[in-house]
């Protein structure tokens, strides 16, 4: 598979065991039983099945949507034939316990497997991905008996999950759903209102489809503090464990969207016929705390989509540049010599180094968001769990958000590569682009990432998060310092944090007496901290390149130099952009602020 | 039409007749028959054939493409009673001689007009405007006879026209063309070869379709010196002017793009069966000089384009963020409150500003473009008509690529407003990002235009265009410092463009020795050029608000604060991101030259 169209599995080694040390976590008990050959194996197995069941109708279900009758919605069988390969594989359950039918994966391994398909076909991708969410919420606050009706079904795939938050009169603003639960004698709940925008809401994938509802129970508190969480699944399930009638869960349409199309996003009607019932998970009026403690592997799920999206045009855009001969580069002024490659010109190469730096600085963002996962379930002491913790929630925004902006503009770049070409439904390229711009939007608006970074994890703890990683930095400059070829960008990222600290020494102050006025710039806060984040990750993989380059040999040389020569492009030409946004912050600049709306 | 969802209708008069002084133009012998209300007479109809004949079926058009049987083409009949309706208005010949049927419209105002048509219908208006291409190749560089048989039928919308530049071994390469045109003893040359990526190809739109095909005579030179153009109908025309035998085009098969669905993108063979005939237009070897000579207003029409579909998604984001209610300020905690319109929140409105500054930028920069045309062809003076071809030069490739990079990036944003919604079909936004992608790419890509702007135009005649735009620049500063509220953009503008010469004192000496290494950073210096060149219009449009602010009443206050504070937007906001690009152009970097296309 080392001309794979789907990943640069060298790179996938190279994240995984040599700059993450995948190895290192098999010093855990958790994950004891497993060594470098087992992750490769999993990784072996995902890798075969997404490149034979899931890339191959990528194109087709882009051009053929899911199709409702007014009863079923159908849609192309491959979608089927790949998920159940996936479930049989039992890569839904890649991260459980052995008990549980499990291959107790730590999460860097498992995102790691789960990535290939989001690069082979991110919609088909998605009615997995939802499930394991769906499964992760019940495994950690549901009833025994609710693990017993759902947990086993979703984990082998014969059961389907979903996330059902997003009201149509409410959109980002969850303060403002209306569905209700009533309370049943039974201890039951009946439930009733509309939901849209629900991926996967509704299809014959599956036997059964378990929905997680936010809903408010009469004479709940207003706001986000009176939502419930309830599962509501489409046929309700016997004790034997065997369906029962359908519950009265409706699809009311599904919507149609620019790309990500094999995916049915719906509209669902809950208790038109007053019979929908559902089972709270957890306590009262805690639903959205549940759903905000699964946010963080939701939104590295985003963000890792959105790479992989981008790394999918990346490499085609690559090929391409390779094969395809065009033009003559400037110095050569003799019109009858052969047209040379497109990757011999400099703008060419450009625009594919600012793809390999976006989508290879993404992926070890989102990766290391993984191990953060790990070291916070996992980690030896206390203390290193909660580091762990308070990181992952720091870098949650960005690692959902600068995949979305910048794997999206990998893609526009994959497309100029192709010129004319690229901007036709013949090439894959086009289709990567309009599926990349939805992951700008679902999980958390670009804008919500922006207000929970500068508005909320900055300050977390009093700033101890933000102390973690610059403990990080901090190790990883003086490391680079040592090493002479990385000396210049230990001193850009050293200076670039300190303008970061220079930058948060006049917003935090400023946070608690003018919150309007210092959110009104989020978006160049978020800009600015993802760049420098995803900085410091270009400099350990530029630093772990360095140590492996003297006993390297043939390709591997070649890997490590270009390794090399984006994180030098990535400080050079990329990390400078902030500065602006730093002057900008630091003047707490009004502009936007007082533009009256009646003056558009 | 005070609330037409195509064009802020006050914005237009305001650039038309108080930015670039319409009126003016008046006063020249050729113009002498109109004012200020031919003018809007002029704007007004084709606004209300916009409205009422482009727009309705936009996205219809986008939904169903015109399939081809192998025998004809069909599409939506609503296509051809657009195109007719704007044909019968006069619109084709708007620009032209009244002895030919034409309106004598400035440059300026048809340009205006077709704008209208390329907001409402950006696939349908292309059928038009390539029509209006080719009629004006024709008439300047046609025999009589040429004349005779098709620019009177292309003027009056009988006849339609396109052009055949493209070939699919050579894309953007126009030296390695291989269409081959043999001379026949009569006169005429049997035409042999495949064009790629033809808009308007094919169709039953009207009676007859004039390519314009660029070709090599046998013996002619390699390269561009030896590309000559003719004229090839799809059916021939008698001396009488009625049509005669198809001629030997055939369509070849219907290119499926991403957006821009309502135009046939075509694959057209010449002279399959051995049988097509075209007449050269002009001399032979000087096709390429011809087709770029017409070139400027081809590019300013793909600007135009690029900065019409960003205008309307900014309309028609303003319009959803001001009706749709969703979420709280910051400061309000208490969550029982009603919702706010999307537009009191500041991300929302920092998206609004951004999308305004964009478009109205990109429009005075293309409506510049326009004038300057007007200028070259009936200022008084030789001097002042050099000066303005001069002008017209340089910033052609900033007209052809700022607004389509920036006015795409406005289209994310109108999506980013609506939330999930913007990313549907159901909602108008998503198929305008789609539409706009394509004007990166055709009239010459992002990368050509950057190669032209760095590479020829900044050292065309030892700089003197450069010396103009100086000039130009140094006027509205020392206009601007006179003006207190706009000082500090005064002193921005002059300091960008101190800037730019610093970075061009370094770079044009480097040209000449080490031309590779420094066009390797073409794209960062279009980036910086286009920022400024459209910062100075920006400040242009400021001066202009601040003189009329204060004999202002009702709404034109508030639309002429509305221009000031996007002016300072742009100045504070978006000027400041060129500052790294002239750090990395000064530089001299050599990161991508030195990346090896193996290290990939």
């Amino acid at each position: 598979m080392s001309h794979s169209t789907i990943i640069h599995r060298r790179d996938l080694e190279f994240q995984l065991f040599e700059l993450f040390e995948a190895e290192v976590l098999t010093q855990r008990p958790r994950f004891a039983e497993h060594n470098r050959e087992t992750f490769s194996a999993a990784l072996d197995i995902a890798h075969a099945i997404a490149e034979e069941k899931f890339a191959p109708h990528n194109r087709l279900s882009d051009e053929h949507e899911p199709q409702f009758d007014g009863e079923r919605v159908s849609m192309l069988p491959e979608i089927r034939e790949a998920v159940r390969a996936y479930s049989e594989a039992g890569l839904i359950a890649a991260g459980k316990d052995y008990d549980v039918g499990g291959m107790q994966l730590p999460a860097l391994v498992s995102h790691a497997c789960h990535s290939l398909f989001k690069s082979a076909n991110i919609a088909t991708s998605s009615y997995v991905g939802l499930t394991i969410g769906n499964a992760n919420v019940i495994d950690r606050f549901g009833t025994p008996a609710q693990k017993r009706k759902y947990l086993q079904a979703l984990l082998e795939g014969r059961f389907f999950g979903t996330m059902a938050l997003t009201e149509p009169q409410a959109g980002s603003s969850l303060a403002d759903l209306t569905t209700r639960a009533v309370p049943n004698p039974d201890g039951t709940y009946s439930i009733t209102g509309n939901k849209i925008f629900i991926s996967g809401g509704d299809h014959e994938l599956s036997d059964n489809i378990v929905h997680l509802v936010l809903a408010r129970i009469p004479g709940a508190p207003p706001g986000v503090k009176g939502i419930s969480l309830f599962t509501v699944p489409k046929y309700h399930v016997n004790d034997d464990g065997t369906l029962g009638e359908r519950n009265d869960v409706a699809l009311a349409g599904l919507i149609h969207k620019m790309g990500w199309r094999g995916t049915t996003s719906t509209m669902l009607s809950f208790g038109e016929r007053g019979a929908c019932i559902g089972e709270i998970v957890g306590e009262p009026h805690r639903g959205l705390a549940y759903m905000f403690q699964m946010m963080n592997e939701a939104r590295i799920g985003v963000g890792m989509g959105a790479t992989m999206l981008g790394y999918r045009g990346y490499l085609a855009s690559l090929q391409y540049a390779r094969e395809r001969r065009q033009g003559r580069p400037p110095e050569e002024k003799r019109p009858d010599v052969p047209q040379v490659p497109l990757i011999e010109h400099t703008d060419v190469r450009r625009m594919l180094l600012a793809q390999k730096a976006y989508v290879e600085g993404g992926y070890a963002l989102c990766l290391y968001a993984a191990r953060l996962v790990d070291d916070l379930r996992t980690a030896g002491d206390e203390t290193a769990r909660a580091e762990a913790g308070l990181m992952l929630d720091l870098l949650t925004p960005v690692v959902k958000s600068w995949p979305s902006q910048w794997c999206l503009e990998a893609n526009s770049l994959a497309i100029q590569i192709h010129g004319g070409y690229g901007y036709t439904r013949e090439y894959p390229v086009e289709q990567f682009y309009r599926d990349n711009r939805l992951n700008l939007i679902h999980e958390g608006t670009h804008g919500v990432q922006g207000l929970d970074l500068l508005g909320r994890k900055v300050t977390l703890h009093d700033g101890r998060a933000i102390g973690l990683l610059a403990r990080e930095i901090d190790r990883t400059v003086r490391e680079a310092l040592e090493t002479p070829a990385l000396a210049e960008e230990a001193h850009a990222l050293a200076q670039a944090w300190h303008e970061m600290g220079e930058t948060l020494a006049v917003l935090r102050p400023a946070l608690a007496e003018r919150a309007t006025l210092v959110l009104a710039q989020a978006n160049a806060f978020l800009e600015a901290f993802g760049h420098t984040v995803v900085a410091w990750l270009w400099l350990r993989q530029g630093l772990t390149a360095c140590r492996a380059l003297p006993n390297a040999t043939d390709d591997d040389i070649k890997f490590y130099r270009g390794k090399l020569q984006t994180c030098q492009w990535f400080f050079r030409c990329e990390l400078p952009k902030m500065q602006p946004h730093h002057a900008l912050l630091r003047r707490l600049d009004d502009t936007t602020l007082n533009m009256a709306p009646d003056w558009f």
